[in-house]
Formats: C-alpha cells, structure tokens, sequence
C-alpha cells in the first residue's frame, strides 16, 4: 500500500482507435487482452485513446489523473515495420500526412508551445529490446515516433511526466499490423496478436524491473 | 480406395534442412507440423530434402517413388519476405549466391539440360493466394523463386511431373523466417510457425478441392 | 561490307511510351539519345514501342523485318529498381497489375499459345553488368521482368529469335525512373538520363564484344 | 559591405571524410563543388569535417570562428536513401553502430551533457523541399538523421547556434551515395555529383531567401 512497486503499483498500457479506414487497431487489441494482468507485481490497466490530436492527450490525461500509474508505456501502429519497436524521443511537432479521425490535420505545429523540443524515453529501451530478442521476439529501437498522433501521444506523456510526475516512468512502442490488416494489403509485414501481446508483457516486465538500462548500440547511421 | 483424391490419395509436403547459418528451417518445421495430417480426404506425408544441389532431387525423386502423391507442394525459407508466396514459375538455372550445405555454388547451369527453360506451377495459384487471404493470412504470388536450391527442386519438381507423372500435380511456396530467426537478423519480416501451418493447410486444401485457377491478377509491372 | 558485327549491322535499340499516368518513359528517352550513334561497329536504331500488349510485339515485328539487327536491346521503366537491371528471363505469361495505355488487362493468358514457357536472354548479361560496374554504373541481374508490357515484349522478342532469327541475339533491360519522375515520388530511387544513357551504351558495347558470359554470380536465394 | 545578406556575407557548407570503408564521401565532393561559388549573393566556403565524434564539432566550431557565416548547411552521406534530405531535428545522442575513424563508438551518450534533448532545424526545410522538386530533383523531409557522427553534428551545429549565434540559421541534409559506390554495394539507392550539387545549390538558394517556411505536409505517421 506504499512504497513504489509495491502490489497496488499499476502500470497504464494505452493504444489507439482504428484509423485511416482500418477497422481494427493491433495497439488497442494489445492494450485490451493485458488489462487486469499481473506483471512484475503491477496491475495492468488498459486504456483506449482517440486517433485525434488533442483529445488523445485529454484522455491520456484523465488515465494518468484516474489511476495514478508507477509507469506507462503507450503503443501504436504502424505500417511498414517489422518488429517490435521501441521509440527513443518524442518530438515537439505535429505535422499530419493524412486526417486524424476528427478530420484534423495540423502541419508543422508545435504540441505543447513553448515546451522543449523533445523528450527521451524513460524506460530501459535497450533492455527492453534485448528482454524481447532472448524470447525470440523480434525487436529493436526506433530513433523517429513520426509526427502524427504517435508521436503526439508520446510527447503529451512525457510532457507530462517533466511536469511534475517524475516518479513516473513512461514511453512508446510502435507495433506491425495484424496478419488480417497484412492480408489485404500487400507487401506490408505482421506479426499475430499473441506474439504481441506476449512481446509487450515482456517489455512491461523489463521495464518495470531495470532501472539501468543496458548499454548496447541500438542506433543507426542515418 | 484406389481413385485420385480418394481417401488413402497423399500429398506430399516437403521442406528443406537448415541453411545459411541457421540451425532451424521453417520450410521443413512446417512440414513436419503437418505430416499426417488429413486434408480433403489426402494424407499428407512430410519430407525432409537437403538444401543441396543435386541430392535435394535425388531425394524428391525417392519421396515421390515412395509414397506416389496426387500433389506435391515444396516449401522452402525466403528471407525478407513478408508472407507465404505461391511461386509461378521454376526455371532451369542454377545460380548459387552462396554454396549448399555440401558446399557447392554452381553458377549458370541448367538444372537439367535439354530439359525446357521454365515450367509453370500446376497448382491454382490464384485461387491459393485469395483462400490464404480470406482467412487473414498474408499471400501473393511471386514471379520467381530465385536461383538457389529452392528453384532447383521446384524445376526438379515439375520435370519429374512432366516425364510422366502427369496426373500428379506440383508447386512450390516460400515461407518467411519464424519470429526466432528474426529475432538475430533486425529488419526481416517473420510470420509465427502456427499461422504458417495454418496457411499451409488452407493452401493445401484449396490446391485439392480447385481445378479451375481464379482469374484474378497477382502480376507485377516489374 | 554484308557479314555480322561488319561497319552496316545494326543494333536495334527499343523504348516504350509513357503509361500508367507518366508523361515520358526514360526507356524510350534512353534509346532516342542513342539512336544513330556507333557502338562497337554497329549502328544503334531506336525504336518507340506502344505500352500495350499485342501492338507492343507487332511494333518491335516491323522494326525487326525493317532493320534486320545483329543484336537487340529491349529498355522497360521499372519503379522501385535502383540500378540498370538487365533482365535474365522471359515468361509465357501476362498478369496485368494495372491496364495498359489501350486500356487491356489480360490475367494469366499466355503471351504466344503453345510455345514454351520462358526463354533466357541470348546476351552476355554478367559480363554485361560487371561492364557496368567497371564503369561506376550500379547494375544487377534481375531474375523476373514482372508480367505486364515489358516482359510481353521480351517474350515476343525472344520468340521471334527462336523462330528463325537465330543469328540475332536478344535481351532486355530495366531501368529506374528519371529524377523528374522520382522527384514527384517521394521513397523512388531514380538514375539521370545522362548517366543511364552512359550507360546502356556500354552495356552494348559489352553485348556486342562478348560470345561467352562470365561465369559470375548473379543470383538470388530466392 | 554592411548588413547580413549582402556580398560579402557568407554561407558555411560543411561535409565529411569518408567513412565505413570507403575512399570517398559525396557529401564532401559535393562540398568542395560549391567552394568559392556565390548563391543569392553569399559566397559559399566548404570545409571538410572529420568523421569522429567530439573532432567533428570541433572542426565546425574552428570553421564558423574564422568564416562567420550568415547560414550553415552540414551535408552526410546515407546508405540507402533515394533523394536528398533534409533533417528535421538532431537529438542530443550519440549511439554508434560502427565506430568512427579514431575508433571510437559511444553508445547512448549525451552530446553535450546538460543542453536540451534536442533542437529543430532552422531552416526552412519545406520550402527546400519544395524547390527542389521544382526543379525535377528528389528531395524529402527526414524525421531522424540518425545517432551516428551526422547527428552529432548536426546537434553540435545547432547547439552552437543556440548559444549565442543567434543570427545564424542552421540545418543538415542527408545524400545518398555515388553512383560509383552503389557500382560496388547492389540494392543501394544513389544521385550522381552533379545532380546532388545543383540541388544543394537550390537548397541554399531556398535557405537564403525565404524566412517563413511552408506550410506543406512533410510528416510520417511512424
């Protein structure tokens, strides 16, 4: 009932509604099968948060405000990866190459005026990767969260940890389509809901343990 | 108990050996995952082919022998490939990029000479593609199998059924890395053992039950 | 004043209209630039072939009867390639993507009924690329065409070879989009004319000099 | 002779030793093009930088004490991009997947410990965008120039900037390799010299003359 940690500790797993014409998000799917879990002596509480700037970050702000998380990792989709990846920075910028569900497409703006220009994430990134490759499930770090409402999300969550939640931890992982969302769209790589969901407790369970992360390259060139 | 897809028919599902580095094939873990199986009404028998040139058809040729299958569907490990891919054509070269298991690299060789140039698959390829992708299972047609071991047993493949095993129908399909493999080697799209097996039995079942290919396009520009 | 390879022979040189919504096609900007020039003793007659299928072969029929090369060099665009790639097979086979500029998309019809199923380039096309990379010129094999126009065009090429032009010798070569093209493409790799011009001119000079290919890797594991 | 601007004021265009085993670096070639050339009325100095971490920033900040440019653009070259691109922000990071030419590979390094996480560029980088592809030359926004020596200069660039040469404006822009280094590395995207230095030619030309930038989509969902 006290320290950090502890049994009552909660982790908040937030993924996103379905868009761009999609009607299923493997960030949410994810989020849903792990809420009421047990890891690493949290419970998981999953939350469903807008595809829309601004209201995603209100939502966000309410979980945060309901629950009072020792961390938070928030997930995503996105098209073309393969992996599991772990976002390193969230960026002070918005700029939409399509429409949010709200129909809102903000180009070149920034999140929170007058806020830096980026945030790192808190979490063991490095060890996270590593946790995820010794079970066999591909991972690796991501040095761009984009700029649409991802990295939106991102940017709201570590924004508000600076403010004045610092016992808080928290970051982004980016996450492939389903096989469903792949069948009809080829050339796009998968990964199955089980190996996901499997994927993000053993990130939870990392993250949560580690507290130094690894120092193993993760970077690239360009 | 004699008749073409009749029960007591087989299907012969082959994959290959471990190469390139790796101590595990999809290919042949796929098939051996569904050795015994029944699917409309065949049995199906698994084979294990060495990934080398010449003895992979040797042992085709014996598997055939043995077990005179109604149909045979080869399977054999694609890196960066995002989905099960029914392969078109075999054609008749050998071009090894790296050597077999036994160490041999022929380069610009016909596979059998006076044989013909190509042979196309004789299974519904079409029809395979649509009834992968209407289970959700990510699928689509390749324009070419290579010119390493693979090509050469699926041309060994279709040779055999040309000299004279013409009620026996043939083809060839390329797997993506499992999640493992992936896993060591960042940036490859992998597809789970289970949703392969799966996709496996579908196509299986859809090459038994259709004669008639779809017309439906699975071409490229280039 | 009348042999092979003598001052008077003559390589035809082919090129196609623009499709699928461009306004100009480097394979046909390729061959105008050369037409007239001198290669290795021949003289270079371009030719423009329509982006449809049936009128493409019947085109390239005409320019054959007209000029009675030694040696032709068939040019496609092709999106998403980076280097000159010089085409190692042609199959019996049109599979339409998209339609072509009559507005035809034939699926899995047979380019000519009853001949064979593919037939390999008749040019030196390893030494053809090393010539190439000699010269700083990036170029690769290719082990499929696709199955829309340009491999139509090849097969038709390679067929009439095979019917009785047999002292003629016969390939094809992809080529990427120009800059201007690419330029309205974000994520398309692209070669200026200058350098692409540069460097089909010493792929036939090789093509013209070269009997016997070199025993070079140039395959792919799949 | 007065204001900024004006003949006399100067533009800062630095690029990098080779690297990774090669024996050129376009980035530099491209550099050294440009050196002494006058684009809207600023004479344009090139200076070479070492491909090492800490060495490199130092060598910048020796050229801007002794140049005293109005704007400087950094260049690095970049396996695998197609077009010529210009970086959004530099993150204070340095994680080296290979190490640099004194050997040395920090991982997961501040680049100035204490300074923000990050900075944007401040040019403006939709405008240069867009005026490349006016010109026919492919040109894209980057959301990460990675964690190697490129952004490490570009970070060090910017964090100068910050520091107290507010007047001066800065970015970085990514260029693919040379078409004699793809010769070499097969599947690599590559622009030849010339094109790479008239479009960093219009880039500066872009960078000099506009103050306000597009508001033109240049984002990516992840």
């Amino acid at each position: 009932m006290t320290g950090s940690d502890t049994p009552g500790a909660v982790v908040l797993l937030t993924g996103f509604a379905p868009f761009d014409g999609e009607t299923i998000n493997p960030s949410f799917e994810i989020a849903r099968r792990l809420d009421g879990a047990t890891i690493a002596e949290h419970r998981v509480i999953a939350a469903k948060l807008p595809c829309e700037f601004g209201a995603a970050i209100v939502a966000l702000r309410e979980a945060l405000d309901a629950h009072r998380p020792r961390l938070v990792l928030a997930l995503g989709q996105a098209d073309g990866r393969c992996d599991l990846s772990i976002e390193r920075i969230a960026i002070n910028m918005d700029d939409a190459r399509i429409p949010d569900n709200a129909g809102r497409q903000p180009v070149d703006e920034a999140i929170v005026a007058g806020a830096p220009a980026a945030y790192f994430s808190t979490l063991p990134i490095k060890a996270m990767v590593a946790g995820l490759r010794a079970k066999g499930i591909p991972s690796s770090v991501s040095q761009s969260a984009g700029t649409y409402v991802c990295n939106h999300v991102f940017f709201g969550l570590m924004h508000e940890l600076a403010q004045g939640r610092q016992a808080l931890r928290g970051g982004f992982m980016h996450v492939p389509l389903l096989p469903e969302q792949a069948a009809r769209r080829p050339e796009q790589p998968c990964l199955p809901l089980e190996i996901m969901v499997e994927g993000v407790r053993t990130a939870l369970e990392v993250a949560l343990r580690v507290r130094v992360d690894l120092r193993e390259t993760g970077g690239r060139t360009a």
